[in-house]
C-alpha cells in the first residue's frame, strides 16, 4: 500500500503517473481539506474534487482547475442578479456540490462522500480526506485577515502574508483509516504540492505528524520549487514571505523532521549537497510530469 | 394601497392582472413561505420566486413554474453522479437559489433578498414573505409524514393527507412591514390560491388572521375552485380529505370570517345564493384570466 499526502493539482499529477507504474488499488489520496470552503450554503472541497476529476480523467486543462466541457449558466446568471461570482463554479461542478451538500445534511461525512463521488466518477485509488471535521486555512495578510479562497481566488495570492493558521486542525479528528493507512504503508509520498497550505494543515491534524516522522524512512517528498520556483501557485513566494528558503533546499528544510528521502529536479542537481547534509538522501529526476515518459521517470523514482 | 395574501401561480397571476388596471407600485404581495424548503444546502422559496418570476415575465408558461429559456445541466450532472435529483432545479432558477443562500449566510433576511431580487428582476410591486422565521407546512399521509416538497413534487399530490400543520408559523413574527400593510391598505384580497396550503400558514402567523378579521369589510377573497375543480393542484382533493366542501362554496365557508366579498367564476352562478347566506356578498366574473381581457374583468371586479 501506498500513501500520498496531497494538495490538489500537484497531488493530482502525480496520483495520475503513479498508475503508469502502480496497481490504482493499492493507492490512498490523504487529502487537504484546509480550502474548503461553504459558498452559497454549498460545501466545496477544491483539493478533493481536484484529485476525484483528474483521476477521472475529466480535468479542464485549459484552466488548470474543474472539469472538462464545463458550462457557466448558472454562474452568468448568479452575476446578472447581483451575486457574488468571483468564485466561479461551473455547472458540472455544482453538481458535486450540490451532492455534497445534499448528502453531509443527511449525516454523511465527508469521507463517505469522496468514497461515493470516487465510485459514481469511476476511481480506483482511495481519496481520504484527512479528517471529516473542519479545518481552514487563515491567512494574516497585509490587508487583514483572508480564508483560503479570497486569499488565492480573489485576490490571486497577490497580497503579502505575515503568518498562517490552520482553524481547527489541531482539535480536528484524523478520519476513519486514515492513521492505520499512514502506519501500514509500504511508502509515504510528500505530493509535489505546496509545502505551507496543502501539505502543513494536514500534518497539523492531531496523529499525523507524530505518525509520519516516525515513519520518516519510508516518507519520500517531492519538491515543488524547481529553481526557486513553483510550476503553478504561490508556494515560491509564501516561503519568502515566511522566512523559508523560497527552493527546493527551503522545502527540504520544511520537511526534514519527516521524510527520509528528498527528490529534486534535474534543474537542481547542483543543490543536492546541501540536502545531503540535511540527513536526507538525495534523487534526482524530472518532476514537472510534462509527458508521460517524464511521468513514469518521476513514479518510478518515487516507488524506487 | 392594495395587499394580496399570496401562494404561488395563482397568485402571481392575479398581480399580473391587477397591473392592466393599476399601479404596480401600489401593491404589496404578503407571500406564504409554508413551501419554502432546503434543498442541497440551498434555501428555496417557491411561492416567493414564482411571483417575482412571472412579475418579471421570465416565467416558463410550458412547464408552469420555473423561468423561460431554462437549462438543466446541473440536474443532469447531479442525476449522473446519483444525486438526489427529483426537485427539479433549472440553472437560471439556481443562481436566485445560490443568491439567496449566500445573502441569508451574511446576515440578510428572507424580505432583504425577496427586495433584492425584485429590484434585480425589475418588479415593481412590493413582494414580501410573511415572515422571516421558519414555517413548514407538514402533511401527515397515508404513507407517513411528509414535507410539503415531498408531498406536492416527489409524491405529485397523490396520496392520501390525514392533516396538516403549519410548523413554526404560530411562533413566526410577522415581517417588517407586514402588519403595517394589512393594517393600511385599501383592499385586502385572498387571491385565488390554495385555502389550505398557501392561505392557510399566511394566516397562521400571529397577529395576521387578527388584522384580517377586522378589516373584513375591505377583504376580497377568489376562489380558486370553479366547478368544484381546482385549475392546477390539489386544493380540491385536500379539501374533501380534510373534510371540507370541494366548491367555491367551501372556500367562502372557510373564509367567511376573514372576507366580506367573495369572487367566483360565472359557470358558479347558480352557488351565489349559497355563498350570500354566509354574510358574504357575492361577485360573479371569469376568474380564469386566460386572456388578456378575462385578466382584466376580474382585476377590475376585485377593485371595484
Amino acid at each position: 500500500m501506498i500513501v500520498v499526502l496531497s494538495g490538489g493539482v500537484g497531488a493530482a499529477r502525480l496520483l495520475r503517473a503513479l498508475r503508469v507504474v502502480n496497481d490504482p488499488r493499492t493507492v490512498t489520496a490523504i487529502v487537504n481539506v484546509g480550502d474548503d470552503l461553504v459558498m452559497h450554503g454549498l460545501s466545496i472541497c477544491p483539493d478533493l474534487d481536484t484529485i476525484t476529476y483528474t483521476l477521472a480523467q475529466l480535468n479542464n486543462d485549459e484552466l488548470g482547475w474543474g472539469l472538462r466541457g464545463e458550462s457557466w449558466r448558472v454562474m452568468q446568471e448568479l452575476e446578472a442578479i447581483g451575486g457574488e461570482a468571483w468564485f466561479a463554479l461551473g455547472d458540472r461542478d455544482l453538481a458535486t456540490h450540490l451532492y455534497r451538500t445534499q448528502r453531509l445534511s443527511q449525516g454523511a461525512t465527508k469521507s463517505d462522500v469522496a468514497r461515493e463521488l470516487a465510485v459514481h466518477f469511476g476511481v480506483l485509488e482511495s481519496i481520504q480526506p484527512v479528517s471529516d471535521d473542519s479545518i481552514s486555512t487563515m491567512f494574516d495578510t497585509e490587508i487583514g485577515p483572508l480564508s483560503f479562497q479570497e486569499y488565492f481566488v480573489r485576490h490571486h495570492h497577490n497580497v503579502e502574508v505575515r503568518s498562517l493558521s490552520y482553524v481547527g486542525a489541531s482539535d480536528a479528528a484524523p478520519a476513519p483509516g486514515v492513521l492505520d493507512a499512514l502506519s501500514n504503508a509500504q511508502r509515504i509520498i510528500i505530493a509535489p504540492s505546496n509545502p505551507l497550505i496543502s501539505v502543513a494543515p494536514l500534518l497539523a491534524v492531531a496523529g499525523i505528524a507524530d505518525i509520519v516522522r516516525s515513519r520518516r524512512d519510508d516518507v519520500v517528498a517531492i519538491s515543488p520549487l524547481i529553481q526557486g520556483a513553483a510550476l503553478k501557485g504561490p508556494a515560491d513566494r509564501l516561503m519568502r514571505e515566511l522566512g523559508l528558503q523560497a527552493s527546493c533546499v527551503g522545502v527540504a528544510q520544511y520537511y526534514r523532521d519527516f521524510a527520509g528521502t528528498m527528490i529534486i529536479d534535474e534543474l537542481d542537481r547542483d543543490r543536492s549537497n546541501e540536502i545531503s547534509e540535511l540527513d536526507m538522501q538525495v534523487r534526482i529526476t524530472t518532476t514537472i510530469m510534462a509527458n508521460d515518459q517524464h511521468a513514469r521517470a518521476l513514479a518510478s523514482e518515487v516507488l524506487k
